[in-house]
């Protein structure tokens, strides 16, 4: 096994018993980088000579005896709407060319302080507004879209060009590319981990997380991630957890709920099959499976895009007036729509949002955690524009995959995908965890028990 | 001294020594009512024969050796926004004719419970929305206003027709009545006390507080309102607070902060004297005075209207559209300009909103308590619509009394307003004190001092 092979705890656990040095994993990074990228083409800017000294420093302070803890020397990709000194955000976009960060955003310096390893900057559908990130080739078939719009990110963790990697999510663009991907995605509770320095696309729904291998690692970089930060207004002070799940699988008395709506109607009959599966997995384990009705879901799309469309097109004015040519027609015409959206329109959303999240609330008073398909179906075919459900309903497919993950950020509640097989192309499928505010630690626990039943995550095989 | 000329906590004294009876002062609030109503029209609806209920079951509760508390068998006016089960919320509107409160709001249901007496429903400018209330006359001088949109609260508690009251403040409802009728008015910390069962005119902007004729009254009143429900969703779980002020006036090594800026500018000679002699009696209490420049101040007007507009427009859409004929001519407009507005306009206001919050934290790290004029002048003549200025500048009405009391709305911080004198045509004269966020108790602890150097508050003479 090479050193880009392991997981996060793997990497971390044999450099703290120092057989393995940051040099060492980061240089196997970069070598398994310079293989798969012209093919995969998951990163805007590889900052190899940044990182050879990030883990040489990481190397020599290991060996007087420093060591930070479990991100000490471990390479990492960061998506490119987050900020960090003197490298570019490009944020996807010609917009932005010739930008440089001139501070890190809180996210980076705390990676940063922690010992995290910069092996570039990941490639993000432009300004985050979009599901399929086109720079980039799925990690599991290079023809199948990426995902996005942390595209980049997840590919990267996929197959093995970091060993973890940041996403942000504003109606599933961690998760989706996660699921797409085969590998692990958390979008936080919203308000727990500052979004300070990085590009924002609809500041009431955006979110920063990890994208990992498997859900103890994202356990570990949340631990470090979380935590007030005053310049980012919706921040919350709350006491620090260690989000790092203990080793028993025991789920006794956990109630799982079972959507009885929503999210297993239009879903590929593999998906479903996998995700219940995985739910059987979960029962297996001690967990009492409840049903549960989900409240408010025919509003989740016109709440979604009333949030989004003028909250985004009012971080652009400046730029849409003035270099409009230097979008993508499909985010442009986006932000144009936003002006022309009146204040009633947003205002009527912002309402169903305070009602959505009561009746969450309320349905998750009935249940720990909610299980769910993350994305109705596996990765389409590059330039696919539309799915065609079994009962001939035609759906977009950035509606398709932005359906089942727009609820968690308009609740603004936690949810984790987590890998539970491949369907019969051999395309992996996600199963999302939704759980109360600030229940990360229920989720992890229920994501991590269940990928203790299932054999070790490994690369994406044709990465 | 008749028994509805008492204070709140001169009643309650009385009435826990058993001196005087709920009935008694009831009886004799009602009677003051039935004198001063025909001229002042302060209530929109008189509940006698529901309080005479109230106070003689108070009476037999106290005889019984139950005392409630110091809110015990005290006659109250509540603004007609606030929902009483089983009375009209008239709202100040031919829109809402016939209607009637199928339950409590929270703050009457906890009133209720505090054993507080319903003396009748006060008026409102309708929906809250204007700062005359023409319906009402000042207090101290029946042709000139009252003040609003609380404008029968507080015309009732100058009068005598209510031991206390309550109001709401979305751009200084409370507060401009109430320095203009010569009372005590808080606006409290955005979050502190539940809305719910309360018509909005602007959610996020909206408050509820009390009116009431000396400041420990007000710390009487707010230590009942204050606390938790999720009904609200900006409501805040915070512990609960006895405001009440302790005796002392020493206010050594307090912070007073004199504005530099804005809150002086444009505004009359003697109410500019007025509030700085009322400084000058913080000094002399111990209290340091440092100067405070107001951050941002050329935005409060875009920002206070831009998300004012828009917000209450989304909760009138519906009636605007079947019946706009039944609303009044200068709330209708408002109400009509809002279906104009951009969503853009309106994210520019919240955002604006954000980095105002910043900089007042930053403005009250300098100083405790800041000081100034609640209101540039005092009462108009009813049907002035416009002022002109010293230096020849013509500013309407509504956009005056309005723009000193607004920043403690966009802000979300508490603002209480105390008299500070009169004028010489003998208009009373009030100043606010702004505090940092839950600082009520710090203002009211100042504000009481302030008031234990002055004579005690009599009721409006020409009342």
């Amino acid at each position: 096994m090479q050193p880009y092979e392991l997981s996060l705890s793997a990497a971390a656990d044999a450099i703290r018993a120092r057989e393995l040095s940051p040099v060492e994993l980061t240089d196997s990074v970069l070598e398994r980088a310079g293989q798969v990228e012209p093919r995969l083409r998951a990163y805007a800017t590889v900052t190899a000579e940044r990182a050879r000294r990030a883990a040489l420093e990481a190397e020599r302070e290991i060996a007087a005896g420093r060591y930070r803890g479990p991100l000490h020397g471990i390479p990492m990709g960061l998506k490119d709407l987050i900020d960090v000194a003197g490298v570019a955000t490009s944020a996807g976009s010609r917009v932005r060319a010739g930008h440089r960060a001139e501070s890190d955003s809180t996210v980076a310096a705390r990676l940063s302080a922690a010992g995290a390893v910069l092996v570039g900057k990941t490639h993000t559908h432009e300004f985050a507004y979009g599901l399929t990130t086109p720079q980039t080739g799925n990690a599991w078939d290079a023809g199948r879209i990426a995902g996005g719009s942390s595209g980049g990110s997840a590919v990267a963790v996929a197959a093995g060009t970091a060993t973890f990697a940041l996403g942000t999510d504003t109606g599933g663009s961690i998760r989706v590319p996660a699921a797409l991907n085969g590998v692990v995605g958390l979008k936080p509770t919203y308000g727990l981990v500052p979004r300070h320095g990085v590009t924002p696309l609809s500041w009431s729904l955006d979110h920063v997380g990890p994208i990992t291998r498997t859900v103890e690692d994202a356990a570990t970089v949340l631990t470090s991630l979380a935590g007030y930060d005053p310049r980012d207004p919706a921040s919350l002070d709350l006491p620090a957890v260690d989000y790092r799940p203990a080793d028993g699988t025991d789920l006794t008395g956990l109630r799982v709920g079972v959507p009885r709506t929503y999210y297993f109607e239009q879903v590929d009959p593999e998906v479903e099959a996998a995700v219940r599966r995985a739910v059987d997995r979960l029962r297996d384990l001690g967990a009492d499976l409840v049903g549960v009705e989900i409240p408010m879901a025919r509003y989740v799309q016109a709440t979604q895009w009333g949030l989004m469309v003028p909250e985004a097109t009012a971080y652009h004015q400046d730029t849409l007036r003035t270099v409009p040519g230097l979008y993508q027609a499909d985010v442009r015409v986006l932000l144009e729509a936003g002006e022309l959206m009146p204040a009633g329109d947003y205002l009527r959303a912002r309402r169903s949002r305070v009602l959505m999240r009561q009746e969450w609330a309320r349905t998750l008073r009935k249940a720990d955690v909610i299980a769910a398909p993350t994305v109705p179906m596996t990765a389409v075919k590059a330039g696919q524009e539309t799915i065609t459900w079994a009962d001939g309903t035609e759906e977009g497919v950035t509606d398709a995959y932005v359906r089942l993950s727009a609820p968690a950020n308009i609740a603004g509640v936690p949810s984790l995908s987590v890998p539970v097989g491949q369907d019969a192309a051999g395309l992996p499928i996600g199963m999302q965890l939704l759980g109360r505010p600030f229940g990360e630690k229920v989720l992890l626990r229920v994501g991590h028990a269940y990928q203790r039943t299932q054999p070790p995550p490994a690369l994406a095989p044709a990465a």
